[in-house]
Parts: C-alpha cells; sequence; structure tokens
C-alpha cells in the first residue's frame, strides 16, 4: 500500500537547471527531490510538482506530491527531507494527502510575485532575488495596463512556446503592483500559466512602465496572438512561485 | 602625481576567502579590487581596506582606498569599477581624498551587525545571510549582558588569535540587540575589532540568550583573558561589516 503525501518545498532557483527533471545529468529541483526519495524507497520514486518553474526561478511556496511505500509519518518524511536535501533547497511542510491528490492537475490557481528595483544598482544580496532595472517606472501606467490584462482571454502573445498547440486561453484573476521606495513587486494570481508568461507579461509592463508602450495597447496586444507583439521577457532571478492554491477538498488526506 | 581615492563598498561575502590578499590563487575582496585596477594602470597596484572581513563575512559598507595615476574622476572609476568587478561586488560610491588619508589607519571606529533566525529553519534566501539557529533566546539576558561587554576592556578572551602581542585593549561604545519576530539582529559598536572578535562576542551572547551562561559572568569572561573562558564562534554568513566611521576631517579630500 502507497501514501500519498504533500510537500511544501522553498527553494533558492538560482543554481538549479528549473524544476523539472531532464536526462541523467540532473541539476534540477524535481531532480533532487526523486534521488533522495529513491534511496528512502529503495527503487524509483516520481515527485510531482504544481509549478514547472525555469531556470533561476525561485519557490517561497511550490507544491508536490509523491507516493511512498515506506513506513514514514509525514513529520519524518519531513525531517529526513531536509537531512538530504541541498541547503537550496527547504522543506516547509509535508502532510498526508487523498489518493487521488495530484499537485499539479488539481491546482486550482497560481500566485507568482516578480521583483524589481528601479533603483541605479540593487544591494548586492539581492542580486539574485530582484532584478536591477535601474530605472522609474510610471506605477500608475502600469497599473491600468495590468487591468487590461485581468480575466479570461487568449494569452498566445504571452507564450514562449511557439509550437504550443494546447489552448492558451487562461484567466488572470489579479495583478497587483505595489511600490515600496525604489522597490516594485507585481503579483499575478491566475489559473494557470503559459511558458515564460509571467515574465512576458512582466516584461510588457515594464515597456508601459518606461513609456515605450500605452496602457490602452495591451488589447490590441492579446488580440495579435503574437509573441512578437509582447514585451521582452523579464530576467528569471526576480521570478518567485509565490503560491499554489488548491480547492479545500482536493487536498487533505 | 597620484590620486588617492576612498571607495564604498559593498559585497556578498559568501563566494570569496575573505578580504585580505592571500598569494597568487586569489579569490579575496582586496585581490579582485588589485586585479580591475593594475589592469587599469598597467602596474600593480594596492587597495587598503579598513576591515579585513573573513571568509563568509558581507559588507553593507566597507571604507577602502587607493592611490592611482590614471587621469580618472570619481565618477568614471566608479563605473570603471563596477563594469569589471564580479557582480558579488558593489561600488556604492567614489570620493577624491585627501593624499594622506588611509583607510583602516584613519578609521575612527567600525559598526558590525549579526544577524541570526531563532526560527526552526530560516528561508532559504536568508540561509547565506543570516545564521538559521533554530532556537528561542532570551534577548533581555543577553542585554545584560552586552552592558558588561560596553566599555573599554581587554578582550584578549575574545580574540581567535593566541600569539597577538599587540594591545587587546579595545573600547565597545554600543552594543544593540533589536528582536523582530524570531529574527534578532545584534549591533556592535567600537574602535576596533580582534580576530573573530565580533563573532565570538555574539557567540558568547548567545550562550547567555540560551541560558547556559549567566549575564554577570561576563565580568570573569573579560578577566579570564583566555579564550577559552569566553563562547563559540557564530559563523561568518550571519556578520556585515555595516559601516567604518571617520572623523569628518580624515576623509574627504
Amino acid at each position: 500500500m502507497s501514501r500519498n503525501f504533500m510537500l511544501l518545498l522553498q527553494y533558492d532557483g538560482t543554481d538549479f537547471d528549473g524544476w523539472q527533471k531532464q536526462g541523467n545529468t540532473d541539476n534540477t529541483i524535481q531532480g533532487k527531490l526523486e534521488q533522495v526519495l529513491s534511496r528512502l524507497e529503495g527503487r524509483k520514486v516520481e515527485v510531482h510538482g504544481a509549478g514547472r518553474t525555469d531556470a533561476g526561478v525561485h519557490a517561497e511556496e511550490q507544491t508536490a506530491n509523491v507516493r511512498l511505500q515506506a513506513d514514514i509519518t509525514a513529520g519524518q518524511l519531513k525531517e529526513y527531507l531536509n537531512r538530504y536535501l541541498p541547503e537550496s533547497i527547504l522543506v516547509l511542510d509535508v502532510q498526508r494527502a487523498e489518493e487521488r491528490f495530484h499537485s499539479r492537475l488539481n491546482a486550482a490557481g497560481k500566485i507568482y510575485t516578480y521583483r524589481l528595483d528601479m533603483a541605479d544598482k540593487c544591494s548586492v544580496f539581492q542580486r539574485k532575488y530582484r532584478y536591477a532595472l535601474g530605472q522609474e517606472l510610471d506605477a500608475e501606467a502600469m497599473r491600468r495596463a495590468a487591468a487590461y490584462l485581468e480575466g479570461t482571454h487568449d494569452f498566445r502573445s504571452f507564450c514562449a512556446n511557439r509550437h504550443m498547440k494546447k489552448s492558451t486561453v487562461r484567466t488572470i484573476e489579479q495583478i497587483d503592483i505595489r511600490v515600496t521606495g525604489t522597490r516594485m513587486e507585481i503579483m499575478v494570481h491566475g489559473d494557470g500559466f503559459l511558458y515564460h508568461m509571467v515574465r512576458i507579461l512582466v516584461g510588457t509592463l515594464i515597456e508601459v512602465g518606461q513609456g515605450k508602450r500605452l496602457p490602452e495597447t495591451m488589447s490590441e496586444v492579446i488580440r495579435a496572438r503574437d509573441r512578437q507583439a509582447a514585451g521582452f521577457t523579464a530576467p528569471a532571478g526576480g521570478l518567485f512561485l509565490t503560491k499554489v492554491l488548491y480547492r479545500e477538498e482536493d487536498c487533505r488526506g
């Protein structure tokens, strides 16, 4: 009999090739977790993550799940993982989950946070966690542009995968832009995101904040359904997966 | 004719073998600065730093000075350094200094800040910048102990160099302990510090906060003039050189 566990993970994406496993020369977060858990189980196990974060992208709270046969409690599993994982990955919590719970398929939404600094140079202690833009942005214009992006749209213009065959329709519940001194935080809450979608959304909003695009042109960008119509891809280091959301009945075991 | 420049530097000490140059296989902050400046000058130059921070110790604001023959303004020098230095070293400011100004010999005082987290595990994004103690501390007892350490004393008990022949008398102006949630900041302001002195002071205060030592025993620890009498050496990663202080007349060029 196997047990399904839900893992809440925090990681510094700087030194990893992203979440998703890549063959044998593996320096991914999924790969590190599977290595440690396969040793525990004495067989190959598969870890499912809710968000496939890119190389350099961080997670404040990623959700994953894994089915194990080992006779181990959630607390023991948390302790075991934190003992053997690299220090750039931290298991915040482990809970027993229902047998049918799948971290990605059951995810009802995700919140990403993008952090940047408008100052000339940001602190060296923030260099891997905040995009040093070094330029003043018009936050009000960005908020007006963001309002056009909220809602259900075909976000093909914001998808870096040219050969995406599945639906590119997604719903953005909210984009919240906060400024503290020279620092800006862009929180994006949506039901799901396409490849590079958050970074392209942020890049496009930055161009609005720089005065290179008008807020009202966002409708045209969406309508174009063409990656060329949107802005640049903001650097990975400023991006954090902040939280994965579930419906209450889907996640507890 | 050479010009003396004062440099204000910020660096992430994680990946360096400390401030001070070490022979040829050099991965020190001083070494990186001298490499870049020697290329600019076309001759070997020497950079003087106010504080010789250890491996893994950070600087929020270190002061250094260098004499250059190159026909370059302070602003140009700052730009040049930031272009060629590794991204873990940031030049915050460059100013012309008086010919006789020496960043270390003229320093009137230094402020160091030690950061720790009393929570079980601190955030992965803080792991190189905050000591994850994972234990509640009695801040009030630590403040009472700190009061015994303030003032002018022979700090030989807090010196890791057993063969120190020069005076080990120093003055600590103030030790300030602040708690925010599970986070603690210990600021130490003194006229100068012995080898590992701040980290041993912090380790000793932590032991007081853990209830292993009574605040009043600090006088005995000082009197012992023996490293064995003091506490453990707190890990390097939590320590920051926060500011180097000068008398106004000593620093401007």
